[in-house]
């Protein structure tokens, strides 16, 4: 039987700021034979996100080889016994068509009948969890609190207000880029409060929206927003201070540290940074908690989809330029055929 | 009988910066009578503490009037049932030879029979509780961990040390304003390395004390010293930051916030400030761990201890600039009365 074509993204240069898409490029190849214990995975969905641009710089990705990314795909081919024909897999061999993965490498998706595949890239998937362990491990975050959110209309901060509104938040409010995106907050996704940063001095925002105080800050942009956080925090605050670390990395400096850091021991506050590759032991918590609002509709992930392999680098820049509201992903293949 | 003459210390001026002797004035006035409820105290001791600077700015002791802090007495006459004659008590109203105190006011002593009656002062008082709730609460040291001090040669960052000893703490540093306080750390409270950190940049220092980086940090003095440690702090390292806040609320602008907080999400470290007031239940912990290393000798206080009344202002002028090892402490009285 003849091969198929497999089409993939490579790095062809690395960007200085910005990335463009002259920094990729497309490039074609035949599927090649599969050896033993390898399958052969159709993609369907990949996602991209704010890491990849870290991975663009020195020491990141390889310059014209694959790249990675979460992906789900269906297996059609196969010479592993425990990636059978048909099985819909995780992996991290994105932007291609498909991927030739081993067992070691593919990770069999849970059945969960009722809930979207593309959840495993959003509220369930990396995005999800890293809202999860942020509210409920790092954060602690208890019934009845003031929870404030930054870039909440992204992948994280839109699965953070969906999440804490179930665990019991008092009150929610998100920062965002946008009055559109603001609005989309407080009318789709149940925030309580959310406004566009450019719109004054976040201190101010954030003493409207919460007068009496927040108990958490789910940090990912670092800044003027955690100074001002900081200033907003009641009495033994907690911010949870997610890893969109890679932001930062390619600025020639980051954001400046807040002034008033100092509060941290008048408002015996806690700052904790985390990063979920190391609490991938949650997702079983997620699930349980998660699933059955999915089955039910009660939350409905909030997600871009762009269609198309041909779009991914624009999915991605568009991802930088925050282009999307929720969890930014790329369709590859036709979804019902799943 | 003819009263007892109280000779007291009264604020009266607030200085600009720090404060001198002319701030002060000793006032003698006699003993009130008691009224139902009260007890006269013949003070023994005092403590003097870097809060108290805080307290000479406007908003903090008034001015021509009666101060306070950690004092220990003996109760000479009472008409308070609880408090019997010659009982021994903690109290807050410091300052000043002779305290009336009710009930309210005044702690009768735990008998700890064989331990200086000081330690109440020192490693069984504030400053003791401060390290070990930084230790345990705050930063959960484990036994085998390396852990930094700043401040170390002072009240809270010697007790620090010795009780990170007995915790099993692996490697004990400290950071100190002298080569013969450095000194003091290693050959007689058991650190295993200390330095001066006027001697060359800190980051160098702990690069040579802890080669493999630090778990644990416990901060007194922020500023530069809390960059150094962030950069010397291992993944998932633990900041306790003590309630030395008031070292800062008189200068006219906080030490700069460290440039490398964003290795907090990167290093997945924890940062948290207390204030050991709210942590005062953790005493009876305190007491059960170290009262038995007091009677066996296997730990002693350091304390400087400053002889006689007049001497209180002296006392704490010096504490301010550091004369003391270990806990600052005045005796108003003689100890063998007691």
């Amino acid at each position: 039987m003849s091969r198929p074509t497999v089409r993939a993204v490579h790095l062809v240069s690395r960007p200085d700021g910005a990335p463009t898409a002259d920094d990729f490029a497309f490039v074609d190849e035949t599927a090649p034979a599969l050896a033993d214990g390898q399958a052969l995975v159709e993609n369907v969905y990949q996602s991209v996100d704010p890491y990849m641009r870290e991975e663009m710089d020195e020491g990141g990705w390889d310059l014209h080889a694959p790249l990675e990314g979460r992906t789900l795909g269906r297996v059609v081919e196969s010479r592993s016994g425990a990636l059978p024909t048909g099985t819909l897999v995780h992996h991290r061999k994105a932007w291609r068509t498909h991927s030739v993965v081993t067992a070691e490498e593919a990770t069999p998706l849970p059945d969960f009948a009722g809930v979207p595949l593309r959840a495993h890239l959003s509220v369930l998937g990396g995005t999800g969890l890293s809202a999860w362990v942020g509210l409920t491990r790092i954060a602690r975050l208890q019934p009845g609190e003031t929870l404030f959110v930054s870039a909440a209309a992204g992948g994280v901060g839109t699965a953070a207000g969906q999440l804490a509104r179930l665990l019991g938040a008092g009150r929610i409010i998100g920062s965002t880029g946008s009055a559109a995106k603001a609005a989309h907050l407080t009318d789709r996704l149940g925030f309580d409060a959310a406004f566009d940063y450019h719109d004054g001095p976040i201190v101010e925002r954030l003493r409207e929206a919460a007068p009496d105080g927040l108990h958490v800050y789910l940090d990912n942009v670092g800044g003027d927003h955690l100074e001002a956080a900081i200033g907003a925090l009641r009495d033994r605050g907690r911010i949870a201070w997610c890893g969109a670390v890679a932001q930062y990395n390619h600025l020639q400096s980051p954001p400046a540290a807040p002034r008033n850091l100092y509060d941290v021991v008048g408002k015996s506050l806690r700052l904790e940074g985390f990063l979920v590759r190391d609490h991938l032991d949650a997702r079983p918590e997620l699930y349980d908690f998660l699933v059955p609002h999915l089955r039910s509709g009660a939350v409905v992930p909030d997600e871009t989809v762009v269609e198309g392999f041909d779009h991914v680098v624009d999915a991605f820049l568009g991802m930088l330029r925050g282009a999307n509201t929720g969890k930014m992903i790329v369709q590859l293949a036709d979804v019902r055929d799943v």
